[in-house]
């Protein structure tokens, strides 16, 4: 074992538990408190796990997986966006950036360039992997929003058109089995809350 | 797309989410508040992802990460038992194993089978792979006891005798090296703190 190696990994994991203290503008499923994101990352993965069969084809689920476990660790610098919140995306896109220098870098060389290539992957949402990550990444708030009936929608000022636009474009592109699931539950709820 | 598979899939996932209501004993790093089930389960699967190259060999990281991911789901139905309490182990087996039947029962059959397996292996602790998800579990709490200046160790009455039986046992089973690297810090902050 090289005692300076686990040394940088070990400062990576406990920066990393940091990201429980940041909260999303979703709540749990019964609607008691906001979701923070790294519970959300978990609940990803696992979305990932029991949905891969839906994936394209062609889709690795375990490439997935560890894309989700480390897609939100920038959150810890930059915070969460909001999905529905008007932003200034190039300022945060910037942040995270940054974040994700500063993070990935406490690893050792070798092992921060691999893990920093499967963010800027996701980040950039291009591969089949990617665009199925983050299909998971928007599918999983509104199943939690339709269970709390609605919590994080109202607060926010959702509209079905901002809902079909910010979460159903990049689900329809990366898991088009998961948008036609959950579509006529989104249109049915939004129809009978006006 | 067949609509009652993702429909009994999308009951585990939405059943899941009340995992981030368990909590656990320990506090997070910061000592802000106890830690909860759910991104207890993400961040050691991320350790397992950052930490997966001191696995003894033969460790295929990738299923210790998916047994990672699911090992508490358990706790939904059965609560968690901290590492220190005195329990009736028996007992929380049974009520364990009542709780994976209904958990892993909501999904489709042959999906149920194959997670329960991977759980089973895990609770068994027997394979190179669980030994290794299990030695996990166990070092994040101390590294998270440092962190906090040993928040849960005083609240719960820990000894180093205590610690060396209950965390150094399973750790230095499944993961050596990590146990090499942690026991010092351990031993020397039970002696600052007698």
């Amino acid at each position: 074992m090289n005692a300076a190696r686990l040394d940088a990994q070990m400062a990576l994991l406990t920066e990393a538990c940091r990201l429980k203290s940041v909260h999303r503008a979703t709540t749990l499923c019964d609607g008691s408190r906001p979701e923070n994101s790294a519970e959300h990352s978990w609940h990803l993965a696992l979305y990932a796990l029991v949905l891969g069969e839906h994936a394209p084809d062609g889709v690795d689920t375990s490439r997935v997986i560890t894309m989700l476990l480390l897609h939100d660790l920038v959150e810890i610098d930059a915070g969460d966006t909001p999905i529905y919140a008007e932003a200034d995306r190039a300022a945060i896109a910037n942040a995270e950036q940054a974040a994700a220098d500063r993070i990935f870098g406490l690893l050792p060389a070798d092992q921060a360039q691999g893990l920093r290539a499967l963010w800027d992957e996701f980040e950039a949402g291009q591969s089949a992997d990617a665009r199925f990550a983050k299909a998971l990444d928007r599918f999983q708030p509104p199943n939690q929003n339709l269970a709390s009936d609605g919590i994080s929608w109202r607060e926010h000022g959702a509209t079905l058109d901002k809902v079909e636009d910010r979460v159903g474009k990049p689900i329809m592109r990366g898991a088009p089995a998961l948008w036609n699931w959950i579509a006529p539950k989104i249109r049915d709820w939004f129809t009978r809350n006006g």
